[in-house]
């Protein structure tokens, strides 16, 4: 047996609405075969297999995944993944993506051949990419009313038809400002190559123990973008604005009430993600961000 | 007689709730007043009556004071002045500010010493400020569903729980491009201190006919703010996302469709405003922007 | 005889230093001989001829082209182009542009296939595209000390190892703003896709008939790029800062002096660029900066 | 003897020209007869002493400060404190700033009334705030030609007349992008709130260990600022650009060489500033940044 992984999870992508996107049942086939010659035991996730039931292969939850398997391989593209590690946060279960489309900053194993990308990683020789992940809030009134783990970002926003909100926002309970803006974003690394570098925040490099705060379209010209370290507490307040919501990783909640109070701690947990042996960070970046290109 | 207007509207602010915020009766009575010594005649626009009856004078509605008056005298902020202008735009009646609290881009007398600020102006010694109005629709099936002038931007945004919409730009019947984002601005340069500089679009003086068309938080990183001539036609066609609205100056019609076009035409009419004279538009920036403070 | 164009100038480009990336001499003679097939006199610019003699044409420097000369065909690139475009400004003679290398904003036409290009352009259908120029002076006590046209931008900005400098920025002889910058952009439209891009303006389409004044690295951070009309004059006058310099489209002079007094008028010339019928601005800035590729 | 801090360096700011702006003799005297009388023994700075001798107290060069001092008491503005820092590092003597002019970021105690704010922290009521220094180098040919410490930033430039650098940058050996460009400011959290934040640059809290890049200007629109880990070390190759410079917190080298390489690590030590106890940064970023003030 040359896998170091005993038992991996096989995951697959389906889109909500029966829309095309998903992961086909031939490529999923193709990948247990390939583990299984590898050596190890393969599972398939239960949702996965309720849309392509592989013979031969137990079905598991989250639950029954982080009870049993050592490894997870998501077939799908960056938001697959990021929904799957939220899920699997509390098993510590380190996570390998396989990309039928186009490659994402996470997911960077191309199907078509994937079988030399992973024979060696199932060996052992693999780089591991560690990602924060926020463990956020809605409380109101003194109770929490929305909960949910983040790895991308905590967005409040305003309603589409009404005017700015009003945020006030603290950390660690001191006032950083009172915000009018269409919205305000908590990043974590992961989080700031996607929405917050829409709304002119920075990069992050993961290694970085940080979040980044972006206000988007803020009424203050010189409110800028600001890193904060991940270890405090940052609190959103929303003062005034109609029809406001909090948005965890699109998970959301609308109409916002004033005093609502948004929490975003660091979570106790984080997500492992595995890459080929020689990955960096910055090279998926310069391909993804098309820097070097020699264009505008 | 020493005014050179001889029939001047006066129009106040009225909270559309009920809140407060709204013009006193003693200051529109003051103004009355003083309107009538410099021998001028001093109708009443009707919202304004409605809430502060003034003895003595006529009401007028938007076509009555287009009809009869060569003034129009607002005693309020910008967004009251924008709203008149829009209604008074088809009449070509020049306006003057008055401004109760912290003085405005256009509004730029304060009710403290007005007096001597319109003196010189009813006597004929002003600068006129003229500003383009744009003329806005949405085209449904070939059909025109919604349709209103717009002095400040026209606004095509997402739902505040819904991600990205993608629109079609076109100017001149060209492409311009495919955006994904939270949403377009188009905006006059009246428009261009308001919301369009949050989004971080430039300056536009009064002068340039231009329109700047401004991404809210694009996906494209290198999509840039964009001025074109107001000659032409803008178009913006919803290709996908759910629960986008267009906002003319804040009127707003929500829920819009797949295939939906948004048109962007420069009004035949202008709106004037009148300062006193020796004003400079640069004056008013660089104070409402902060700059020269010697901060950061 | 097909060709409109009776007398065409033939321009090549040529590194100042002896470095590679020039014309080559074969290029230029086939182009002169399907010239010549078209009916057309040509001539060789006098650097052009310098670098690359061809038998059979006349020699023929900037005034003698405006003289005699009915198109200007120039094998470059967009510098090559802007610089010939300064040149023969005053003589109102029509410029297209054969690339070599990647397409520019201005030069599109690739070598390879540049007949089929080519021909009905000289047979009349084309679409022309006018550009403004800038007419910018230094001006110390009084005396014009530096003198030139721009076709992109003016610039003034400060030594490499000093610090800010401070900027009083006029238009029309008002007052903008005093700046503490590392410098200021003053850009054309055709400038506004250079230098005044990257630090932070916006994208002007040629019709607009604007400059934008883009602030470098200002310290103040609401101070934004500021698009004023082209009729006016626009002054920057230095005010503190060491080792700074005035850049006309990269014609420097260096070690201003303290009240130097930078001024920027719109030339009375204008340049014409011809292009394949059906040419659209938007197209060519679409494929130059990269939008709608799917990527970031 | 109520000071927890037995002996005080006294240290003022004195402009390098004669100019106007230093501290006065007078503010030094009174100050070291409050410290005196708080019990604390005080020596004055060298050259401090050379601009206001002051009978009674000892003259300590930066080592005698290191050897003897367990307080250094700035008067002058954050580039005083900042160079003061710079010397004072390697002997970790932690220092309070006394501003005579608008207080600034990290000196927040006023001339006037500076005894109420002192009185407590002698005493040992003090908020302690840490900050990271970069020690930096320019390697040719693998010998290390120029060296030093910042507290601010690292800022890699191009000549005033000459056009874009070009620079490689790595972290930790990894590529990160080769970026054209005026320049690349390398800024600790102390730094972010000064040039780099000019450059577009987002701020940084100090308790987050990172160093952000910012581009200054940058040809490709779809580079951004990136935070990496302080951790590691960063690097900038000078790859094409005439005229280039390295300033290390204005520290110059000028005429880089093509093949240059300058390299930033985190120094060993990091400085210690004394704040009132309450003490918040972001208080002090609020009002220098002009948050909250209701304007633009």
């Amino acid at each position: 047996m040359s896998s170091q992984f005993r038992h991996v999870a096989l995951i697959g992508k389906y889109p909500s609405s029966g829309a095309s996107g998903g992961t086909t049942r031939a490529a999923l086939e193709d990948i247990a075969q390939f583990l299984s010659a590898q050596g190890c035991e393969v599972s398939i996730e239960r949702e996965t297999a309720m849309h392509a039931d592989l013979q031969g292969h137990s079905t598991l939850d989250a639950a029954g995944i982080g009870a049993q398997c050592d490894l997870g391989l998501v077939v799908g593209g960056d938001g697959t993944m990021l929904g799957i590690g939220r899920q699997l946060a509390p098993y510590d279960v380190p996570l390998v993506g396989i990309n039928q489309g186009r490659l994402g900053f996470i997911t960077d194993i191309p199907l078509d051949g994937y079988r030399a990308a992973l024979a060696p990683m199932l060996a052992g020789a693999y780089d591991e990419d560690c990602r924060s992940l926020m463990h956020a809030r809605v409380v109101r009134d003194g109770r929490c009313v929305f909960d949910a783990l983040a790895m991308n970002d905590v967005v409040v926003n305003r309603g589409a038809t009404s005017g700015m909100v009003e945020l006030r926002v603290e950390v660690d309970g001191h006032l950083v400002a009172n915000q009018r803006a269409d919205g305000l974003i908590v990043a974590t690394p992961t989080g700031s190559t996607a929405y917050a570098l829409s709304a002119g925040g920075p990069l992050l490099h993961p290694s970085n123990p940080g979040w980044v705060l972006v206000p988007i379209a803020p009424h203050t010209l010189s409110i800028r973008p600001l890193v904060v370290n991940d270890a405090g507490e940052v609190t959103i307040e929303l003062v005034a604005g109609r029809d406001a919501s909090a948005n965890f990783d699109m998970q959301s909640l609308a109409s916002l009430l004033h005093g609502d109070r948004i929490t975003v701690r660091r979570s106790e947990h984080q997500v492992r993600f595995l890459h080929p042996q020689g990955w960096s960070y910055f090279d998926t970046l310069r391909q993804k961000m098309h820097w070097n290109e020699g264009g505008a």
